[in-house]
């Protein structure tokens, strides 16, 4: 149906208008909140007012950034690329809510309240455990990166895949400018933090830095290897002791296979870094390094599972090449994403202390002297990744970068 | 207007029909012959009786491969991508034949009759010298490079670009069925000279060369660096001592940098290659080989002019970086561009011997002898170039290779 916003006045209608919807909820009167804290988009908790369990999420893109008003628009096509993302997630990993409805010219999705879950970042900085998040979390990258990548489709598949994101030109310009560009430079969209003036300039001047920032962001722009998330850090992922679910996928697109790795990757540090930095005991900083690299070494092995069950896809056909022959082309495929990963993962940290956007993880650190520790410890750390990336062979490697 | 089959029959009312073709020819009576010789396309002459110098070429898709009729089905649409093209590279380089009409429908397009030019590769066979043709076909590439990158363009524009040649899957596909893939394995489509069954064997049975081969293929699907012609080999080229014009663009995609460079220094080198072997003289093997060089050098100086003069694109804006930074950035990008062109040289001059496709440079040798020496010698550096495109640092560097 042709776009109009949705309100606390028309949602109801509009909803039971819905066949799906108003099956699910049958003659119940519905209660509606609008929940969104997000940044971008608005965000309405549906449940019956019989039956408060019953619920769902109905998430709406409107032509402007949220939080900043009609002033600073923003395409609501974004929403356009979360829900072909999901869709195409969700037929081959289990790790995302259910869709009960979308549509594309509403910039509408409704799925399923993730009951019971919460945001990992909140999770991990109250220093939860949660045990079975690298077996999941690796399984959903070993399968989205694998399942639509040239190494699982045909040719004309990946293609037809890489033409339904190819328009996410919006969203995927923000990652060129404020992971890769703006947060190495003198802009005006930088946090700017006073204390962390000296050691800004220094990497604004580090030739050897920038070159490589540069290779990696034309990486980002040009290597279509698989469908990415495009923003998987640790506040775009749903977690409990049980389950994990990642949402908010409306950054996807064609992108480098290393790149969602990385995020996580980066994402995983800074938390290590903060637990580090402020905790008594490292019990928590040592579980975070070690599902980091549990959640590399897992995703490896699911990867080359799938790989090796697959006998034919665009690049590969079992015919072509012995047994031996894929197992070493396998072997410098596998090196080159984890290279790649930890390349994007320095971009990912050093972005977070310089750029427009912090981590809460570290941001929220209340003393101010252990604030700026945290920040040049990691600033010191996505330096060293992205200056080593290239000579790492096994993802363990980085435990040696990761010492200040 | 809709698609219909054009034939001597109605063609005369089809054109008359176009404003822009009717004011060409005025009131003329028309002449129409059909031309073509090529494997794909429905080809015709149209003259004016009156002044027969005033000439048209009307090219029109059919939906089967025109050489083996209609029993063996390719889709029309692929005359799309010639039209897009044609029209994109037009507006950036005047080595392309004047475009008069194009309609994607019909997949029809009229040009420029190319008067007094002739197919480079037969005049090559025929030891024909060409003093322009490095200047032209150099400027030619770096142009089309280098403006259809993510080095000029911005990030919206590469974006829009590359989606109006997604769909070119067939055409891709054929590339990497009959380059990267059947002529290094037993497949039906090779065409298996009896005399170099050995060798085709031996090379099947390579796992160094063929992980290689399978990372070219890989790049080839996956990096989306520039614009690409798709097919530049010297059959795609009309030239005379004063012009040259690349024609037949209907495999163009956005793909890497080196591939175009790779198809055309492979047909170079094996024109080299066919002469060497052949003529008494090496003066003209010789202007074909200090040719190959030539082109690369003045291809990496005018790509590099160019670079030195746009200020912004969606890689790179000058507030970024220092001068040192962008040369520091440049040189690694171009060995990476030298690296992989060499690479995909390797493969295309292997895929002539063993595959589908041969070239009349070698194939039409008449002594027998000589021809599989020129077979035997091309498979041999073709797979040096493969094996060793990672450590050639400049172009001068395939000389060493081309020792047998």
């Amino acid at each position: 149906m042709a776009y109009n916003i949705l309100n606390s006045d028309n949602i109801t209608s509009y909803l039971l208008s819905l066949t799906t919807i108003a099956s699910f909820f049958k003659d119940d009167q519905l209660h509606i909140e609008e929940i969104g804290d997000g940044n971008l988009n608005f965000v309405f908790l549906v449940s019956s007012s019989k039956n408060p369990q019953k619920k769902l999420i109905v998430k709406q893109a409107v032509p402007y950034l949220r939080c900043a008003g009609e002033s600073y628009p923003l395409s609501k096509e974004r929403m356009t690329y979360e829900i072909r993302s999901l869709q195409y997630f969700s037929n081959i990993t289990p790790f995302v809510p259910k869709i009960y409805f979308s549509d594309e010219q509403m910039s509408v999705i409704i799925m399923e309240y993730l009951d019971g879950y919460i945001i990992m970042r909140k999770g991990m900085i109250e220093g939860t455990y949660y045990p079975n998040f690298a077996e999941h979390i690796s399984s959903f990258l070993a399968t989205t990166l694998f399942k639509t990548s040239s190494l699982y489709l045909s040719s004309k598949q990946k293609r037809e895949l890489t033409a339904m994101f190819i328009g996410n030109t919006e969203l995927c310009k923000l990652t060129e400018d404020f992971v890769f560009t703006a947060p190495f430079m003198q802009h005006q969209t930088n946090a700017q933090l006073p204390e962390l003036a000296d050691i800004a300039q220094k990497i604004s001047e580090d030739e050897t830095l920038k070159v490589e920032i540069l290779k990696l962001k034309y990486k980002f722009m040009n290597q279509s290897d698989a469908l990415l998330h495009g923003d998987l850090h640790t506040g775009s992922i749903m977690i409990n002791k049980e389950k994990t679910c990642v949402i908010d996928s409306e950054f996807a697109f064609v992108g480098p296979f290393g790149f969602d790795l990385g995020a996580l990757i980066a994402n995983l540090v800074m938390s290590w870094i903060s637990h580090s930095i402020q905790d008594d005991s490292e019990t928590y900083s040592q579980w975070v390094l070690q599902t980091t690299i549990k959640v590399y070494k897992l995703f490896e092995e699911k990867f080359l599972a799938l790989w090796d069950e697959s006998s034919k896809s665009a690049l590969f056909e079992d015919q072509f090449a012995t047994q031996k022959m894929k197992k070493a082309y396998q072997k410098e495929c596998m090196l080159s994403i984890l290279q790649d990963t930890i390349g994007f993962a320095g971009c990912k940290i050093m972005r977070r202390q310089l750029g427009i956007a912090g981590v809460e993880d570290i941001r929220g650190i209340k003393d101010a002297a252990l604030r700026e520790k945290a920040n040049r410890l990691a600033l010191h750390i996505g330096e060293k990744f992205i200056k080593n990336h290239t000579n790492i062979t096994q993802i363990e490697d980085i435990l040696e970068l990761l010492k200040a």
